[in-house]
C-alpha cells in the first residue's frame, strides 16, 4: 500500500440527534446501531485498513472518548489518536489532523471520513475511494464523495456539479459548483429535480498540504490559532498547546469553513449504498425490514395495529414493542430513557434540546 | 379476635389487563404496581391480619401460582392455600372455600376478598368491615362493600340499593335492589346521576352456611359438581377430586351466578379510598401524582411536551420517559415488552388480545 495515504477518522461528536441510543456517555459512533456486529467505529477502521496502511489510520475525537475509542480500536498507536479538549465542530478537527500529517510527512494525501456512517456495500466503496485518492494525489483540489440523492432530505449538505465539459470532468470526477448548507424541503426538491445535486458525504480527500493552503486562505481565524504549534506535535507540550489552541478557536464546519469557498472543490459521485446515521429517518431502513405499513422495529418482536411510518427501537434486543395508533412516530427504548416523538427531525431536535435543562444530566 | 371469622383472599387472576407491566409469569397481585413497599397480596393479608386471626386467613389461587404467593406470604399454612387446577372466575373459587370453610367450622363467616386492591384509609377500612361482618353474623343474608362512584366507569359492576325504610336499612347496611353487570359509560352516567347506585367493591361477607345455601339455590350447576366431596378435603384425594370438578365447572362469576338472583344481598357503604387496579384507567391517580396536562408518570423523571392525560410507567424506577404528543395513552415498560397505546379500555383489551396469537407465548 501508498505509504503516503492516510485516513484520518472524526469521532468526537455526541450523536445527541439519535437520543437516548446515543447519548454523550456513549455516542453512536461507538455503538453497533445498526446490528452489524461491530460498532460503528470499528467498521471504520477495518473499511479502511483494506486500503490505507494501519499504521497511517488517525482518530481525531475528545479526551473524554479516548477509552471509548480504544476499546474498539485496541491496536491504535496512542501517537495516532488526537484528543481534542473539546469539540468544536470539523473544521479544527481537521486542522489539528492536517498539520498533524504534513509534519509526519509533507506528501500525505489525507482521507477524512467521519466514524459513524453505515456502508452496505464495501467493494464498491473501496473502487470509489481509490480512484477519488488517486485523483487527489494527482492534482491540487479539494474531492468530496457525493451521493445520489433517494429523497428531500433536510438534514444533508447538498452539492451542485458543474455541467460536463473536459475542464471539469475527467477520470470520473467532477467539478464542483456550489456547496449548499441544508435546505428547506421545498428547496431539496427543486435540487433533486435538476439532477445537479449530489449529497455531501462528509467523507473528503485531499493532500494535507492543500488543505492547509485552503483553510488559511479562507478560514484564517482557525488556523492562526495553530500556528507556530508545529514544533509541539508529538511533545509533552502538544496537549498544553491544544487546549489553548482550541479555548482560542471558534465552531465550524469545513463545509461552511472552506467547502463551501474554495474554488478547488471537485465530486467524485460514490457508487455504494450509504447513511449518514444522523437522523433516525436517515436510519430509516437500515434498522430493519418495513412492515407493509411503512414501520421498521429492530427487536425480535413486534405488535403493531393503526400504525404507520414508524420506528421502534431498543437495545433490548429480544423485547417485544407493542404499538397502537401511532403514525410517523419513534419510539426509542433504552435501559436508561425512553422517547416518544413524531418523527419529523426539526421537532425530535427541539423537544430533546429541552433535556439541556437542569434535572437532566444523568440522562443525556 | 372472634375464631369463628375467616378471609379469603381470591389471587388466582392472570391480570392480563395490565399488560405488559403485570404478566401470566408473574399477575399484578404478586407485584407491588403502585410502589407502596409490599405486593399487593401481602398487603391484603396485612390488612385483614389486624381484624381476623392469621390462622383463619385462606388463599385461593390457580396451582402454577402457589410458590408466588408463598413467597409473599412465607408464613401461610399449605392447608390454607387452596390450589385450583385452572382460572374458573370467581363462582367455583368461592364454592371452593365455603364447602373447605363450612367442614373446619359450621359457624364460620367468610369474607371473601380479591387480592390485588388498592386501600388507602386503613383504619376506615377495618370499621367498615368490622360493622359488615357483624351484620353478617347476625343475619342471614350476602353482604358486600358497597363504593361511592367517582366517574362513569363501565369497568366496574354497579348496585342500585333500595330506598329508605326500617325493612331495608338497619346498622348502616342497606338492602340491595339489583345488582349490574359492567353497564356502558353512558348507562353509568344515568347509575351516578340517580344517587341510588354504588361500584361493587368485589369484597362479600357471609355465613359458610348462608352463601352454599344460596348458589345451591341459583347455580346447581357449579354446586353439583362439588358435591359428595367433603370427605376428601384435607386428605390426599382432595387434589385429585378438584382437578375433577373444576374439568366439569362452567366459568362463572359470583356477581351473575347469585349476586343478581338471589335476594338476600345488601350492601355496606366503604368510607374508605379504593382502587380494583383492574386497568390504567382505575389505577389512574394511584401510582403517581398528576401534571397539570393530566399526565402521570411513576418513574423518577419525565418530560412531556403536546401530551395530555397520559398514563407512563415503567418497571425501572430510575428510567426517563420522554413524551411528545401523545393524547389519552398508556406508556407501558418492562424489560420484557413495551406497549403505547389508546388508554381507552376497550381498545386495550382487543390490542393486547392479539397476543393471544402464536409467537407472543413468552411476552404474555
Amino acid at each position: 500500500m501508498n505509504n503516503n495515504r492516510y485516513c484520518v477518522i472524526m469521532a468526537g461528536g455526541s450523536g445527541s440527534r439519535l437520543w437516548p441510543a446515543s447519548t454523550t456517555a456513549c455516542p453512536k459512533q461507538f455503538m453497533d446501531i445498526a446490528d452489524t456486529g461491530k460498532t460503528s467505529i470499528r467498521s471504520t477502521f477495518d473499511r479502511f485498513s483494506s486500503l490505507i496502511p494501519k499504521e497511517n489510520i488517525l482518530v481525531v475525537t475528545v479526551r473524554k472518548y479516548k477509552d471509548l475509542v480504544l476499546q474498539s480500536i485496541p491496536e491504535l498507536d496512542e501517537s495516532n489518536l488526537l484528543l481534542e479538549p473539546y469539540a468544536r465542530d470539523t473544521a479544527p478537527c481537521i486542522a489539528y489532523a492536517a498539520y498533524t500529517l504534513y509534519k509526519r510527512n509533507p506528501d500525505a494525501t489525507m482521507t477524512v471520513t467521519p466514524a459513524d456512517h453505515l456502508i452496505e456495500d464495501e467493494e464498491a466503496f473501496r473502487e470509489s475511494v481509490t480512484k477519488a485518492i488517486g485523483f487527489a494525489e494527482d492534482n491540487d483540489i479539494l474531492m468530496t464523495l457525493g451521493i445520489t440523492p433517494t429523497r428531500p432530505d433536510p438534514n444533508f449538505g447538498y452539492i451542485q456539479i458543474t455541467g460536463g465539459s473536459a475542464a471539469t470532468q475527467k477520470e470520473g470526477a467532477i467539478k464542483v459548483k456550489t456547496f449548499t448548507e441544508k435546505p428547506d424541503v421545498s428547496l431539496a426538491k427543486v435540487f433533486i429535480g435538476s439532477g445537479e445535486f449530489f449529497w455531501n458525504s462528509g467523507i473528503f480527500i485531499w493532500k494535507a498540504g492543500t488543505i492547509i493552503r485552503e483553510m488559511e486562505r479562507h478560514m484564517p481565524e482557525v488556523t492562526r490559532v495553530f500556528s507556530g504549534w508545529e514544533h509541539a506535535i508529538g511533545t509533552p507540550m502538544e496537549e498544553e498547546f491544544i487546549s489553548r489552541a482550541y479555548t482560542d478557536c471558534i465552531k465550524i464546519s469545513i463545509d461552511y469553513g472552506v467547502m463551501e469557498k474554495t474554488d478547488k472543490a471537485w465530486l467524485y459521485p460514490a457508487r455504494f449504498k450509504w447513511s449518514d446515521v444522523g437522523t433516525w429517518e436517515s436510519l430509516y431502513g437500515c434498522i430493519g425490514e418495513k412492515d407493509c405499513n411503512g414501520n421498521i422495529c429492530n427487536t425480535a418482536k413486534s405488535l403493531t395495529e393503526d400504525c404507520s411510518d414508524t420506528v421502534m427501537y431498543s437495545d433490548t434486543k429480544d423485547k417485544l414493542i407493542a404499538v397502537k395508533g401511532l403514525d410517523n412516530y419513534v419510539v426509542i427504548d433504552t435501559g436508561r430513557a425512553l422517547l416518544i416523538c413524531p418523527k419529523d427531525d426539526r421537532k425530535l431536535k427541539e423537544f430533546t434540546a429541552r433535556l439541556s435543562m437542569p434535572g437532566f444530566e444523568n440522562y443525556r
